[in-house]
């Protein structure tokens, strides 16, 4: 387990702010790294093509801070800085800027993150949670977010329905954007009942069990020639060579679930049908912003992807209860 | 080999033309069927998504008909058929429309095709060769559209350089639809220095031998920060994986070369720089006349490109010959 239990309170310096944390969802991206952390720094490193932001090197030998969906109330504005009274409710996307540039404020091993009682955020980053939003909604900001972009990374004409494929969190929040976009028909796919059920209540107007139905056969039943955007939300190793043999000719395919080390696929299959294959991570924060107020303002209902609440001391018997998807979606950390 | 050499002379039916075969080039697809085409078969086999057309099967048990970047003259038109008259010099996609729907003019067991004196032609298909543009630049017409199809794929903004991997035939056409589409810098990849010479002569402002320095490297030094159109125009397992690590952030990416079988790749890294991948196919009927136009008014100067002839007889040596880049590129076949 990689939470850290007792650090110093973090006192906020120019350009930040204190918050006392009120809620943090626990994000599928900390099981995989509690998992695959190591993996995944090893990706990372063979990793070309993104630009040097000199950000800090992260020590698995050490403890790691992680939570990233989180709200808090304001304790203290940093000096000669610009920030909301104290007491007001606020989320913000989990990036802290500092001299050294940007830095993740989760999976780091010097900044406590969400999974805590007080972090700081930064000052120019953060946003007032409008219309009397509840803290426990308002950490559902960044996951919805996670589903507002991939819904945008494609390119949706209006035509367009879709099949959502794994209806986890973000299959749930990929849904709930979808929704928000009047894109229809959308069917969901997914081997939990619980999560079929929860898929319908987000927007699915089709949900599938691939034990017992080809989700493609369920697609081409319920819109017969429509074109469509498919979503992978699993991140499971083989989906995405599934989706190149049985997507429709000319469909888009958005990746957001993300499957760790390397997948074998058949590019002859994505050739002959002229797939169009987005890559999708995280959000901008113009996305994020406009999902909290979707959230604030009704558009977007996420109270029914809340399926739990833990103290601090609960959250490594939540990452354990996370791994049985019929239990649980969204567990939230309230300290 | 898989070229007939005794068939009875065609005779056009309603809705057909019969051409004397003026010119042919021999494609890699060609020489990819007469290794791969079993496995070709068998993928094709387990593909969904597409719609059903009643292409009759291809029976590798017999002889297979290839050959489709052709030109040719005018011999007879079908009964109560509308064509230009006979002397006439015409290119077409290479598809048939028949009363079972469309089907492939190459690798068929049923239907001559460009390795052969005379081939028939769908009417309603068939283009005139304008501008005086002889047979053999014709004949390019094909190869040619591929790679300006693959460019359409693209959404090229007019910001965006590009790095062609494969200088091959494929390759070389993507470079000319660059050039035409006014796309700088181009930098292009290939193991051979003829081809890098002909990458250069179609468009290349940089050409780069892979076994001295690395694309992506001489990209970033070419023309850092821009952002980038990647085509992979090579085909061979790794490729896609070696783009998805090296590319930069927010790279499109068209794979234009078709990999046979299983490839491995690792969707953390497209996932981290949220790449899009597009793949490509053919061509529309409107890019293979709009191709045509443009190599006819010189906008298209295919005449590098043409680094061989031989007669029906030469055919099996040149699929040989070809398997060697640095002697050739595109290899006619002149009857």
């Amino acid at each position: 387990m990689v939470v850290r239990e007792d650090v110093p309170d973090p006192v906020p310096a120019l350009g930040q702010i204190l918050i006392d944390v009120q809620a943090c969802g626990i994000c599928g991206s900390d099981l995989h790294f509690a998992r695959f952390g190591r993996t995944m720094l090893d990706l990372a490193k063979n990793l070309r093509g993104l630009p040097d932001l000199g950000t800090p090197v992260l020590d698995m030998g050490r403890d790691v801070f992680m939570g990233h969906e989180f709200s808090g109330e304001v304790l203290e504005v940093g000096p000669d800085t610009i920030g909301p009274p104290p007491g007001t409710l606020v989320t913000s996307i989990p990036l802290m800027v500092g001299a050294q540039g940007p830095q993740g404020m989760a999976y780091t091993n010097d900044l406590p993150a969400g999974y805590g009682e007080r972090m700081l955020l930064s000052a120019p980053l953060v946003l007032e949670v409008p219309n009397g939003l509840d803290a426990r909604r308002a950490a559902l900001t960044e996951p919805m977010a996670v589903g507002v972009h991939a819904v945008n990374r494609a390119q949706i004409t209006g035509k367009q329905g879709a099949i959502v494929i794994g209806s986890g969190p973000v299959g749930l929040a990929v849904i709930a954007a979808l929704r928000l976009r009047g894109v229809e028909p959308v069917v969901a796919a997914d081997f939990s009942s619980a999560r079929r059920a929860l898929a319908s209540t987000m927007g699915a107007q089709r949900v599938v069990d691939p034990a017992q139905e080809d989700v493609f056969d369920a697609w081409a039943a319920e819109a017969p020639g429509r074109p469509v955007v498919v979503f992978e939300a699993v991140g499971v190793g083989g989906m995405i060579d599934e989706i190149f043999r049985s997507a429709p000719l000319g469909a888009q395919v958005v990746v957001v679930g993300v499957c760790m080390g390397s997948d074998a696929v058949t590019p002859f299959y994505a050739i002959s049908k002229e797939l169009d294959v987005h890559f999708a991570l995280a959000y901008t924060p113009e996305e994020f912003a406009s999902t909290l107020r979707d959230i604030a303002e009704g558009r977007l209902d996420v109270a029914p992807m809340i399926t739990g609440e833990v103290g601090l001391d609960g959250v490594p018997a939540a990452f354990e209860t996370l791994g049985h998807p019929d239990q649980h979606c969204k567990i939230l950390v309230v300290p």
